[in-house]
């Protein structure tokens, strides 16, 4: 049998911090030990194993019990991450001083084996699936455990994190509730989401926001700037505007956004853009405020640790069965495997029809549209 | 069409408190009303419309805005509940002064049609839907929403309240994690959970409990020390024990606890009896905590309080569809709605073999099987 | 004797949102109303009773034991707030068109004659403390409740709203940690203080944060430069500066900022500005996040539960023993009572040789001195 | 100077777990190595050093940055505490068989010596600072550090781990306040507090509590039975009773409760006997819920954790000046040292005549007098 051979397995974290990260290093840490294996952590992504020579102290370094004890519910991880270093497309220099991307995943395949590790716990997302993915196809070991803060991974309702920056956001808009209605003021919140609205959708509506505008639904400030007038009308004199970072208007493009950060920065994000349209199309007094990183870090929700240990069990389950080249997944109320290649490349969008979106409007919240 | 017909409905919440219900009766009262319908909530389960000699000031108050505004995150009901008033079991005199339940359904019925109630939104648990069946069986147009914190109804992934619950009996074993450690003491702490084990489970992995005792896997408390005293062994001079209620040893039966509930409590639940049998089996300090009526109350977390207001916004759009004699139930990533004859008189009992156990197991914690 | 006239008092709010706000309202209602005084409450400052033509449904109303029922958790003040209107610099017009500021507080003190009420609570910063003061020279019957969020107020160790903000300041730099160390960035955080930098300290030393600048000590980015290297060495390649809105570079000034407010903000604050010079002088990715707004509101810690009931009983108990023209103030263990001209106009700047400056540099912690 | 001559320190932390000393732990370490000190922290109280067979692998382990990293939030304590093995009190066998209480504390003194260790920072309550006076008076160099979540020790306002154990009894509170509103119960909370009602004072009055019963105040529960039925006269069907462990009724005495604890225990105690009895007087549902336990652990409030870490860095600061036999005590908003004797053998009782117990009345709050 496949499974009987694995001996040695490793774990490595790539793409954004998020929260539950350890907690499912710890799980798959635990989970492996008790079956007898061994269990290393990657440094960095898979530099520590790609890009050995950037690490001094060694790139992959043992996993004990004593090492995962107590980790669960910080945020972060320790095994550090990165969004650099892709070993698909490695910068490399030809002779003649050009540059060009350098596929360089068959040296990673022959390192694992080089170090005798039988299997690859990948936690990642879209990027560092993608990689797990093509690594499986050369004939590694792998199981994937998905993770996006944004929820826009496909094939799994959920994943860890989410929850978390839902629920911090949620949080945050509650405290900027009280000062908006003191001073008779729009707020308008900046959240994550550049491609899909699930942050912005599920905290704005956790927290009785009026308007919330998400990438998937163009928005119209004329219809908010009504919305906003309605409002002062029936008595309510504040206004909690929340957007996702990816909102763009009706006929527009929120990628000028995206291609020149660094200046987009600079003149501010989309928050900044709609507080002060809305503030000249309404006089009232406007401001922004943008959670972005608070929402990546911090202590993992109870249902993000559970969510996170499971995921982290499941996929040493996974190996132990035989499987490879798959993601774990959340299904609820239970967890299932799916082909990393169903779920690479891929976008889950808050469908326009949904039951939350549905519920958003029942209560009156407008979506710009 | 059936639906055109809507100019009025009620709400009313049965059974124990559970956090959530109050973003339930919001969200359906802000969508009826948006939909240009009344709103009335009954007070104390059905007393108010069952019973209404008992309310002087009117056992059935309107619902406006202003009257929902700012208790989505507020603990507890604004109708106010009661386990007492069962209209399908009515205790009755006979003429011959002696007793009897009987059935006054019909005269609830009427009840409705007189204040020209056109449906209902029934939250609450087994015993409110069952009622809520039999109501719709005699016509009267009903949408259930389903509440439990045990989790333990069926047909439905989870519900809100359960969500709450497990966070907190997450953070207060954390809390009690440090003592135990630094006093080398085992700390059995009992969580709510008559029939099914679901609270225990999930606070009980996500805070890295060491042995969890639940309904559904008998316990051998010999197991248990030997848990513990592997756990010495190892360094680990401290053990979290997690007990539903409900637990009960192999062999054995909890059913003397639920009979005679006021002794039971006096001579202590699970909790107190399972501390007992460990210190004399190990000799080592240990002490109980049982967090019953903490689990019950407070401000639902953010995801209770999202599938709080999904839910009541569902139901009204029940309703609007002409449906009746349904239960609202979460089947993430959707709402959808099951007969109420689907779900009442059943229990969702944790099942042997899904993961959350396997990754409990995997994660060495013990059932005490 | 003088305490036996009270019938009728009012209370106010001034100045900025502040968590805690309510709980004042609510101790000093029912500690009022048990002595069988009537209470009301003043909306929007003074504004309420001062511009009584901006409010049709009254800018005066009746404080019920129903009215303030549940609200001393809430963020936010039921009886709105403004930093407009100030009775003492009242913009008027002379008669060939020109404005000037006009002392209209006669009238104000003659308003409250007319209505019959006996004394006022005024609670607020140093502008409406300033107002309340000029009020009870006139004769009015006065005790004031301090509220800064900043705890830049004199003569009172600290006041409710500060704890609040502290924590939630911690709160939010916890999270950013992780994702600091994750990504081994430089991280700004940007907190209110635009005179003293006590959020800023408090939350720094909290957090362990390894760079804290305020307005009391004048910053050198080459310092905070080098302290970014020194860790880089040690081995540490993340770095978090907290930085109070106010903080000034050496040799500089902040003034800039506050003069032309709606530009600086454009530009970008001081946080914003120390982040930019950072990743020059460091050539490390660095990021900002300004939490000015979400320390402003939500839901008072305990701690400030209680100063707030603490003060707004003792408010009431020192009208009842004639005392007026006083601010509540807190001297732990115990709340005393100082002269208002004692309090206004000044401002409480952190004494640099304070223990809790003291124990930062002892952890380790540069103030870019 | 005595100054120059330290150059390695120990820390140890006696008594119950109290949420912060882990922070003490980290601030004494990290400000004692960057005055080139090293330091040592003792194992379980004075276990470590006083008993080292106990600890083959060593009873005094060196403190590092690395071993004191990202532990400032973290409840319990790295070092372990107990409560016995008091050297001053060393159960000793005669020749003859019998037992007696030996003063070894010269032994611990000369083991210091042997250690080279100069000075000690000795974190804990009443006993462990008795402890650390008889060896300061020994001539071992002592800085002590106030522990007691109880609030009861004298000499300084406050001390870490109280405002954490209040939040969380406040936070509890509040949970048990909607369900027994929406059960229309009264519900009986017992929290810690053996000798001083602190806890309970503060939780109860932040918690909007009805009744609070603390040692200082002996109770009549005829009067607590009034006050219920008048609050059900004015419409409240419910009410919370907030208890110390160590109330006693009118006339009567709580010794029985410490005397024979594991039976008192069994019996239940005090918020069980006021439950039951309460539950006789006025015939209404009366459940108790003891929060014991729950109050000790966790992470400590960010007002705890700066407390924390001002203490460890003021008791190096003491020692590098040369102080000996003092606690560093706080006496907002500084930090001062008081003589070890003034300390010792006395207990803070909550005075009857503070500013928290007037406002309580003035609440309308009855204490059972």
């Amino acid at each position: 049998m496949k499974t009987s051979r694995i001996k040695r397995i490793a774990i490595n974290t790539g793409g954004g911090d998020a929260p539950g990260l350890n907690a499912v290093i710890r799980a798959v840490t635990i989970a492996a030990l008790n079956r007898g294996w061994e269990v290393l952590g990657i440094r960095d992504g898979l530099n520590g194993i790609f890009l050995p020579h950037l690490y001094p102290d060694g790139g992959v370094v043992p996993l004990t019990r004593e090492r995962v004890r107590g980790i669960t519910h910080l945020g972060g991880t320790i095994l550090g991450t990165t969004n650099k270093g892709n070993p698909l497309k490695h910068p490399t220099q030809r002779k003649d001083g050009t540059w060009y991307e350098k596929d360089r995943s068959d040296e990673v395949v022959r390192a694992f084996k080089t170090m005798k590790i039988d299997a690859l716990v990948a936690i990642g997302g879209d990027g560092s699936l993608t990689i797990a993915h093509a690594l499986a196809e050369k004939g590694l070991r792998v199981v994937g455990v998905p993770k996006t803060i944004d929820n826009d991974l496909d094939k799994t309702v959920v994943t860890f994190g989410f929850d978390t920056a839902v629920s911090f956001a949620t949080a945050c808009i509650d405290r900027l509730h009280s000062t908006a209605e003191s001073h008779q003021r729009v707020m308008v919140v900046e959240v994550m989401g550049r491609y899909a609205g699930w942050i912005a959708l599920n905290s704005g509506v956790s927290s009785s926001a009026d308007v919330i505008l998400i990438p998937e639904i163009p928005y119209d400030l004329q219809k908010v700037a009504e919305k906003i007038k309605e409002r002062e009308k029936e008595g309510s004199k504040f206004t909690i505007i929340v957007v996702a970072e990816g909102a763009k208007p009706k006929g527009g493009t929120a990628s000028v956004v995206s291609k020149e950060l660094g200046r987009a920065e600079r003149l501010g994000g989309v928050g900044e853009r709609v507080a002060n349209e809305i503030q000249q199309l309404t006089g009232k007094e406007t401001r922004c405020v943008v959670l972005g990183h608070l929402l990546r870090g911090g202590t993992p929700t109870t249902f993000d640790r559970l969510v996170s240990l499971r995921f982290g069990a499941a996929a040493v389950r996974a190996l132990e069965q035989g499987k490879s080249n798959v993601m774990v997944a959340l299904d609820p109320p239970t967890v299932r495997y799916v082909p990393l290649e169903q779920v690479t490349g891929r976008m889950k969008a808050v469908p326009l029809d949904c039951d939350t979106i549905l519920s958003a409007r029942d209560l009156g919240i407008s979506f710009g549209d």
